[in-house]
């Protein structure tokens, strides 16, 4: 995988969320929304808004990060379903949301974007949750 | 990849939708709302709802096919930006939305789903369309 030395995560996903940690390939980000348990990650290469604009390696890499995240994020939390999407209407660097959802949170059974007000998480409740999910995560 | 004799398409999809056609693992639909150039991809295996309950060399060949998917779809409509999806929370049946959004579309830019009522295709375009498509991607 080509980690370019030219990766600056954008701003406004830098203002939403915490850091969980570096895989591979991917910055993995905390949404700082305590409605959804919600990861981010965010390929860590030159500017690239598409996954068909990822290299042939990087594609399946990003594909490895998304399945490990997924999974490891539903068995965290015991999640009925996972949402993954790579939307970037906003935001066009390439990230990809891994979103844990339950019947009955606040956009069910709908897509979480633009719903409500985010929910910040305090502080003490973020690093533990951000802990748990390094360890999920081998970090 | 394992085309598993049981794949029954879920019944919401067959009814909000036109076929496209069929690539190694997934079927291609046309999602039948003119707002949007929308297809679904929906691996053609026995009953997943998440990306990880699929075999690892089903998910290899799912990502091929949407990699392929959308960048011919973006190509064909010169989509600003491409949408990729699997949520679920209604239809179980795992199914990658990929849509093609345009600055100033009916819900940009926000997500697709849940806004306003769709406009289905006429006769004539939805075929013409669907011809486009099957030679976009080789059918």
């Amino acid at each position: 995988m080509s980690e370019a030395t030219s990766f600056i995560l954008d701003s406004r996903l830098a203002a939403d969320t915490h850091l969980v940690g570096d895989l591979s390939l991917s910055r993995v980000l905390l949404m700082n929304d305590s409605r959804y348990p919600w990861l981010i990650l965010v390929p860590r290469v030159a500017a690239v808004s598409e996954w068909h604009e990822l290299s042939d390696s990087d594609q399946q890499q990003l594909l490895a990060e998304q399945v490990r995240t997924a999974k490891m994020l539903q068995s965290l939390t015991g999640a009925y379903k996972m949402n993954v999407a790579a939307l970037g209407n906003m935001v066009r660097q390439l990230h990809v949301h891994v979103i844990a959802r339950f019947e009955g949170d606040e956009a069910w059974p709908g897509p979480v974007w633009g719903v409500g007000a985010g929910r910040p998480y305090d502080s003490s409740r973020a690093q533990s949750f951000i802990a748990e999910l390094r360890t999920g995560l081998g970090l």
